[in-house]
């Protein structure tokens, strides 16, 4: 049956502040990198890009691996990516658990034909090295996955002393590192991490559509080791290699100008240096809580363990959900994000991740929250929430 | 190991004329659309957006489905989400393979688990009905698989006849139509298909990065009946589908500016109208293949059963492959694909797809093919072949 075609107008994007889970406020250089003409993907100019956005993920993965490229989706396909290629049927895989991304860490291992076992923490809470050590004495896992940054909870967990643990029991360390990447350190060879994934939409500030990832040579070894093919086509590492390496021989049609928007994203992150955009994060996050606090947020993670691009709070008994996020996106243009799994109507999500962690964005927010807190009655007074945020930023 | 972070340049990509088999070249308009400021993806004006998407999808493949949306990933993601929600271990699957994407679907669908027959055909040429209705009976696969154009080949598979006979034997039938779509009349809903998927970057006319899928009700009702899950966890539609329904359901971030260029370009299209842009095609292949045979090439699929926007042609023997497409790209700007598989080497992929599918495309090709063919005495008179083109442009 054929339609008739009714005409569809144009669209034209509104300018909003991105303050949700990602993706974040994308700057006019990266767009424009986005929009320049499209080349074929054996072009001799993408091949270059290509060699150019590889070295520059390595700087920021602080890593020395070879295998270290963007795969063709968004974070989640950088998780089914590192899970697939590891894991053959019938193989032991450990996921920790404590948020919506380890829960499909789990998910995704056992579509793929693991033997799944978990542990779990509260949301909110993290692992410590030891509960690792007795889940791995327990299970033997080829495969351990975690995330570093539960973007779900707001839980920032130390990476540093697993590996470790890990592979004195044989095993391979898989690494989720979405929200992290770019907005606090992620030392991949420091930290004997074997698979870190990545996506563009959060500290990289990059449209969402890519997905940074990286193998160690141990975890290369353990995919040439393979009996059985990778369950996955699309994201069978071995023949991705072979067009990201120097065979460049065709796969799939790599989204080109993604890789554009990716490759400047990264050159400005190092431009302005991995250290500084980190403490850009801290310096910003430090503010935002105070505000948050004096407006009467808790956070959802643990004091101690709280990721600085991502802040998961309680919402206040007296604010209403829906209606407040709606009054955010619509007088202010500002989005933060709802919550997500068991923490659905009870948390918010304010992501001040890459180029939307500045100072005028934390001050916006926090002011159009005092207004919104004021006007339905939930605070008496308006500014004081601003005029502390604005102390860090003068006192650090 | 913290490596020193060198400057990078930024990019500039050169302006190409795209005649290979994808990306084509994609309007300054598409560009834009795709530049536009990014948003998040449960914002109220992206979720008009994608309705807007699917319901101009559904025009462009025929189709009332209302499991019709775009994949967060290249045509290749499309295969493997049409393929993987079909198949559960164990399957019986009929694959015709006479190019590299019918492999390719064997491939997709082994990896699922399906117990995979195939029928092939010499490269180049086409399966008849009664080639398909004997390997029915003798296979009675659950899953038929066929590609609609080739793009290793440049051969046009018909379809319309396929599906009456797979769906007497019980099954259900999978369409590529990464090539074809806007290119040349699918039909969908008339033709019976089951699933069909597409990619952007070839008659659409968009950068790569998504891939236009449509499900029939015998198809949802078949995933809806699956008694195992489906082993990709990124492309389960029946999670994908709860986003781009009512529910809108978080799965994954999608791919927000990609989804923006789509819009535009499937508006583009409407705008046009399917029927003139499938005449348009069909122009500029009789003229391109006038002055190509003039020049001494035979094309490599049966004369019948030729695609108007892939053009596989058979190389003279004077001509030197690589040498020649790289003065192309160099001198000309113009950008064609060689071989791929068993042609590798043997033919060119000559692509008029999308808004590649103009007659200065054309002539500007075939004019720099004469220069370099008179510059490599491999003909003595340059302007023969532009002027039979052109003829085909006077006299239709």
């Amino acid at each position: 049956m054929t339609k008739t075609a009714t005409p569809y107008p144009p669209l034209h994007s509104p300018r909003r502040i991105l303050m949700g889970p990602g993706p974040s406020d994308v700057p006019q250089t990266i767009l424009a990198a986005l929009a320049q003409p499209t080349v074929g993907h054996l072009d001799p100019f993408y091949l270059q890009a290509m060699d150019g956005l590889q070295s520059m993920l390595r700087h920021v993965f602080k890593t020395d691996n070879e295998l270290t490229f963007a795969v063709s989706g968004t974070g989640s396909a950088g998780m089914e990516t590192a899970v697939v290629n590891l894991v053959e049927p019938g193989d032991s895989v450990l996921i920790c658990v404590n948020g919506v991304f380890g829960s499909r860490m789990a998910d995704v291992a056992e579509r793929a034909g693991a033997v799944v076992n978990t542990i779990t923490k509260p949301w909110g809470q993290i692992f410590t090295t030891t509960e690792l050590k007795n889940a791995i004495v327990k299970f033997k896992p080829k495969i351990v996955g975690i995330v570093m940054a539960e973007t779900s909870t707001g839980a920032s967990q130390p990476i540093s002393a697993i590996a470790d643990v890990v592979h004195n029991a044989g095993g391979l360390l898989i690494v989720d590192a979405v929200t992290s990447l770019g907005g606090m350190n992620v030392e991949v060879d420091q930290w004997g991490i074997d698979v870190v994934f990545s996506g563009t939409q959060k500290c990289l500030s990059c449209p969402p559509g890519l997905a940074p990832i990286s193998f160690s040579p141990a975890a290369v070894a353990s995919i040439e080791r393979r009996a059985t093919k990778v369950s996955s086509w699309y994201f069978d590492v071995s023949m991705i290699a072979n067009y990201w390496g120097e065979n460049r021989a065709y796969h799939h049609t790599a989204p080109i100008n993604m890789t554009f928007a990716l490759y400047e994203a990264l050159r400005l992150l190092l431009a302005e240096g991995l250290e500084a955009c980190y403490a850009r994060h801290a310096l910003n996050h430090r503010a935002l809580k105070r505000g948050l606090e004096i407006l009467g947020f808790t956070y959802a993670a643990d004091p101690e363990h709280q990721l600085p691009m991502l802040n998961a709070v309680n919402l206040p008994a007296a604010v209403d959900d829906a209606q407040m996020r709606l009054a955010l996106l619509e007088q202010y243009k500002i989005e933060i994000g709802g919550g997500l799994g068991e923490l659905k109507g009870k948390v918010w999500r304010i992501g001040i991740m890459g180029h939307s962690a500045k100072s005028e964005n934390v001050l916006s927010l926090l002011e159009a929250l005092e207004n919104l807190f004021v006007e339905n009655r939930i605070v008496c007074e308006s500014g004081v929430a601003c005029r502390a945020a604005n102390a860090v930023y003068l006192n650090g």
